[in-house]
């Protein structure tokens, strides 16, 4: 079943769209974490610390929610043990049944473009074909991004295209107006002819966008120019997104959208004495997240 | 020393700003090279291969050129052990004296650009404050850039942002219309923006611009805009960038832009029955690229 497919699934059967990110930082980890992360001699063991981190997260969440989401940059901090421990938590997070972005925002020229989309999305990349879609960044224009449509077509793999980001400097260019219209509109068309491409009788695309949840009016027009896209919307929470924007990514049945929260989630405040009652903590913010997400979500007829 | 001025340096002793890309694909690489890429019972050690391959170019260039470019997608294709070779060959250059510029073209909201930040260029890295210079891409805005400068200033290392990439499809965003200007040139007023803020009494910052040789008579245009910034100009050769557009990205003085080549220099066209023999094509390559652009680099009077 190929990715925008299975996220339909598995937003019913999980009864909502939410993403948890797993950003695995030090500086924000509970004190009974970092404990954790040590090896015999009281040295630091970084690799396994983000391993736990990242399977706390996801034993927390994964009966709750469809989809997690790792971001690359933790785990480039720590070059290859860093990545070793992104392949332990991808293969985690889909032995426990959940669907799996990996956040990298790649774009590149063509054959390096191919060289990241056989690495993220290839059946022999080193994830195993595990990875169910990625996110890329648009700057280099549409033969940067053709190599990861091919190669998510051919093995039923999904994109998110950064079309209007949550930060606030998203604007400087995103918002330039260009020819009667923002540079991110110009993306999406970019993404809306990737869709069409896909030529289906009827569902969404795999070729979605990313939409910050704090675009304001923005993402319905986004919406319209994108009508078969799914939207991956970070920055709801933290980052100050408003569950209005939230609601016009989705469709009239709810669906089209998966919403993201990473450091609302997965770091909860408070004081901890174990990993079991941090990880309760983890899956109470979780359940307040989807109940903010299911009030503004329109529900099917 | 800060990185512009390493680059001077080196630029001076070798005599010429060429950067030798390393972008290691079994499917381009020699015959020869593949046969030594196995462990002992005949299995692919892609670790070693790509290991191999790195050494084996920098062995070929390092007493010819000033800096070498790995592009870390060709890594990043085999996950953990990928990562792995990377970090030798970053050793191994950097033993050998060269410059190395990692090409990530990474951008994020700004806690995770940190985290990238810290990743590549950051003291207790896991390349250990070897990486010289990133690539970035800006489509975020300053607030994803932000992060990489105030790394690089502290640690003394340099970043090249994309402003004109030397791929075909660079067009589509970058030279929209916007604002009576091309979104390339607001990205090299932010870029410009960066440089002034080292406020340096002379010679060149370390916030630098990817400019591609593919370009035109924009890259005058965009040399105007950053008389302060460091080019890093690649898609000569085999992408069909011209020599008179590397020439109007240097200085009068000749300096002010290093000159990549990858695939030209890295797979000689033939057949090779032994590494030595290999190398000594790569090194040809490299000398006879080295002609070219010092063919077209303004002498300083």
């Amino acid at each position: 079943m190929r990715f925008a497919e299975q996220v339909r699934k598995e937003v019913i059967r999980s009864g909502n769209p939410v993403c948890v990110g797993i950003d695995p930082s030090t500086d924000r980890m509970a004190e009974v974490l970092l404990q954790h992360g040590h090896n015999g001699k009281g040295k630091r063991d970084i690799g396994a610390l983000l391993t736990l981190f990242g399977r706390l997260v996801i034993d927390a969440v994964s009966s709750l929610v469809p989809v997690v989401k790792p971001q690359s940059a933790y785990f480039e901090r720590y070059g290859s043990e860093g990545i070793r421990a992104l392949e332990a938590i991808v293969k985690y997070a889909k032995d426990k049944g959940l669907l799996v972005v990996l956040d990298v925002k790649r774009g590149d020229i063509g054959e390096t473009s191919l060289a990241y989309a056989e690495a993220y999305l290839g059946e022999d990349g080193p994830f195993g074909g595990l990875i169910d879609c990625i996110t890329l960044n648009p700057y280099l224009g549409p033969d940067s991004l053709a190599p990861f449509v091919e190669v998510a077509r051919r093995t039923g793999k999904g994109i998110f295209v950064c079309v209007k980001t949550s930060n606030p400097g998203a604007v400087y260019l995103q918002n330039q107006i260009a020819n009667g219209e923002p540079i991110y509109a110009h993306v999406a068309r970019l993404v809306a002819r990737f869709a069409e491409e896909q030529n289906l009788p009827q569902g969404y695309s795999d070729m979605g966008a990313v939409v910050g949840a704090t675009c304001g009016s923005e993402a319905r027009e986004i919406r319209n120019l994108l009508p078969r896209s799914l939207f991956l919307v970070p920055g709801l929470g933290a980052q100050g997104g408003s569950l209005e924007v939230v609601r016009d990514c989705f469709d009239a049945d709810g669906m089209g959208a998966i919403v993201n929260s990473s450091r609302g989630i997965t770091y909860p405040p408070g004081h901890y004495t174990s990993l079991d009652q941090l990880g309760e903590a983890v899956q109470q913010a979780a359940k307040k997240f989807i109940t903010d997400v299911q009030s503004c979500r329109p529900q099917p007829a």
